[in-house]
């Protein structure tokens, strides 16, 4: 696809800060569940460059959130991008080994140091339709456990991501447009395993989920099992929303 | 104070460029619970100006966390305020209404759009001494309830720190440094209720707070009151640290 890719040219390299904003970038950690595995979307830059988070720059008059949307849009096909910001990273070494791809970036602002504010989102897997960008050649699903060093801090903002994702797990319901509209308790534990990155012992998952009061156990039974056939559970979409809204915890807020 | 403060200097707007990163600021939350009431340290603009969150720039060579540091040690003397970033904030016109104080503002980097990185602190009230900064003269305490209207979006600030901290109730403990070693349990309710903004009924709190496990009961009971004395409780600062750390919400984290 590197011809349709527009190239770096001096112009954006020299005038580039009269359009977007200096020093203020976002990156997005766009996460995807396909097979049982957690996935995340990562770009790989030219002249066999290093793999990184996707991102890009603020328009002069345009809001963090549309810029976020605007590049995740770019990079996924994807409209309506559910994002969550999670964080802003502004270490003054964070791109400490930032280096010129060619003579045009010497005195560039993009040479100068940017901030970058983080968002995440899960998407649905099949729906992306991956696109490089005009730094990259490069872009793919890469399993969560086997991601490359990536270049500048985007590991530790990828690990940042998927904390905040985890947290969000342990406080609010998951699993809407992530699962099939019914499905069992061990599909559902799966997806917790997966994000989690861990097992979790069955009695206990279920017994907390059951405790949640957001699921709808259905009278008919999933079929085509060796063993004996699994109970199949919806969402009940409106105690759902309002999980989702207003968190469990401790139930103060 | 006036004439402690340094002045809003051309120097300061024409090169201040040079020291800070132009687009970004931050801008901090300062939360104290004193006699029953949370409250919240705002700064009141020279020349009759509005009121406003503390907050400044971010110098080239330092990090966000540092900047937010340095700021709000110098209008709260207080060094080691455990700062939490909640978010961060970026419409474009955010800073709709902003205007030249005085005419060497023309031009500056000041007068451009800027993007601001949010941190909200709990302190020990008694010890903040509060200071104005170059562009202010005045800075104190106001009760959560009656802040007046805030420059720019900062009321938006201050409500989005205050659904942080609340959240974060949710899910972890507070308490320790905010309240004395030994407290008893209306009392912790009391620091609850402060912070949520409503009242919480007796028994539930009760059961809730034992049930996490952090608390020890005492075996004296305080005593000057003219019911039967309460028991005296202090946190487990060993269990009391681990949840501060991985929150409670399902304990999957």
């Amino acid at each position: 696809m590197g011809e349709q890719i527009p190239a770096l040219d001096s112009d954006f390299l020299k005038k580039g800060h009269e359009v977007y904003l200096r020093h203020v970038s976002v990156d997005g950690v766009i996460f995807g569940f396909h097979e049982n595995e957690l996935k995340v979307l990562l770009l790989k830059w030219k002249n066999n460059g290093p793999w990184c988070l996707p991102g890009g720059f603020v328009r002069r008059e345009e809001s963090l959130q549309k810029a976020a949307t605007r590049i995740l849009h770019e990079r996924t096909g994807l409209h309506d991008i559910f994002l969550q910001q999670f964080h802003t990273f502004g270490e003054p070494d964070r791109e400490k080994k930032k280096t010129q791809i060619n003579s045009n970036m010497a005195g560039s602002w993009l040479m100068e140091r940017f901030v970058t504010v983080g968002y995440y989102a899960l998407v649905e897997y099949s729906k992306v339709k991956p696109a490089p960008d005009m730094l990259s050649d490069e872009c793919r699903w890469w399993d969560i456990q086997s991601v490359p060093a990536l270049v500048y801090d985007h590991n530790d903002i990828l690990n940042h991501a998927l904390a905040a994702l985890r947290q969000s797990l342990n406080d609010h319901p998951i699993g809407y447009s992530l699962l099939p509209e019914k499905f069992t308790m061990p599909e559902l534990q799966r997806l917790y395993e997966t994000i989690l990155g861990r097992p979790i012992d069955r009695r206990n998952f279920q017994k907390k989920m059951l405790g949640l009061d957001i699921l709808v156990r259905l009278k008919e039974r999933k079929t085509g099992g060796a063993h004996k056939a699994p109970y199949l559970y919806r969402f009940d979409k409106r105690k759902y929303d309002r999980a989702l809204k207003e968190g469990w915890g401790l139930g103060f807020v």
